[in-house]
């Protein structure tokens, strides 16, 4: 279908859809409502109803979408089909672990190599760890245009400068620190820390709570 | 300082200042503003010095804040200096490298074990492995409140409500997928694939802007 401007909030809620319409069983029924959506996500109808019309046409009154064909126009809407090259910065533990995370291929994003100051000769998961002076090279021949940044904060907002010299329009950044960039670039903040501290705040008014 | 009721948006904004202020270099100004953070940080200075009056006393006119202090008030104020026990259940790549990261004990997080239907037998950067029947033991004696959940999404339900039964409050869930939880209990997700669609939406515009 064609493609509708669409909001981030809508944006953000696509991938939820995505992951439930998966997770029902096959031996289902092949068709779901906006309403059965919205009451197993504990979503308004209303909302749903509004965000799949933005992204699929194949719902009918009364009978819903055809569950396969949602999840295909869902992926198709995100890019899934797509795949985006990507280049990591710092080869720690955190980024060794999302080279090697085999799950990010289903979301369309191919992790092509690793860059660290420190780098292993070795091969990791069939990608390669390169010295930090082979960036410039590699992100000119390969057009990438997504890097992940896993470096300490210290270092995230040299890194993302440099990225963003080599032609790099969207970082993905796994460091817990804010990066400042030029207008056109944006960053996706993986903001670990937050979402400890939201989970810190429960647990301690649950505490409080039991006292 | 007393605690106030603080809304989540307020606290989602606390760990950005933090790190920041972090960031700053020492022989920088002892002092910072409220205006100061917010150019920085790029966001409303009424804001910021709402947020700051929530969790500081230590604001003085015209001077704005001692930094370090404000660093103890927000990390107290987030629990960063309380010490929160949990568990982790799926020790595959992320999961171990969630479990040998040391960046999260600055955040008041500390991972006491790992759980995994297929243990490691080895010790994972001195945190022991364990097969699954013996988290309800551990969770028991330990007095574990939260888990993180690093299962692949079509076995994150069934984890998530086996530590509920075992006296978890709060889940940190890194399987792409929503999960059923009573009240009292809370979700928060680390959604990878959410973060993934925002960067590919915005590269596919790129490339259209470009065309």
């Amino acid at each position: 279908m064609q493609r509708k401007e669409i909001s981030k909030a809508v944006l953000k809620r696509l991938p939820g859809y995505l992951s439930y319409l998966k997770s029902i069983p096959e031996d289902s029924s092949p068709y779901i409502s906006a309403t059965g959506l919205a009451n197993a996500l504990g979503m308004g109808e209303v909302q749903v109803r509004k965000d799949l019309a933005m992204v699929s046409n194949g719902g009918r009154p009364k009978i819903g979408y055809l569950r396969e064909s949602l999840i295909e126009d869902i992926s198709q809407f995100l890019g899934y089909d797509n795949t985006t090259d990507a280049i990591l910065v710092g080869a720690g533990k955190l980024g060794q672990a999302l080279l090697g995370y085999s799950g990010f291929a289903a979301y369309g994003l191919n992790i092509l190599a690793a860059f660290d100051v420190v780098p292993d000769a070795d091969m990791v998961e069939c990608k390669k760890i390169y010295p930090m002076d082979q960036l410039e090279s590699f992100c000119r021949q390969n057009k990438v245009l997504m890097g992940i940044v896993t470096v300490p904060a210290k270092n995230a907002q040299e890194v993302c400068d440099r990225l963003i010299q080599n032609g790099i329009k969207a970082i993905w950044n796994f460091a817990p620190t804010h990066l400042d960039v030029p207008g056109g670039i944006l960053v996706q903040n993986e903001n670990m820390a937050t979402s400890l501290a939201v989970l810190s705040m429960h647990l301690q008014a649950r505490i409080k709570d039991n006292k």
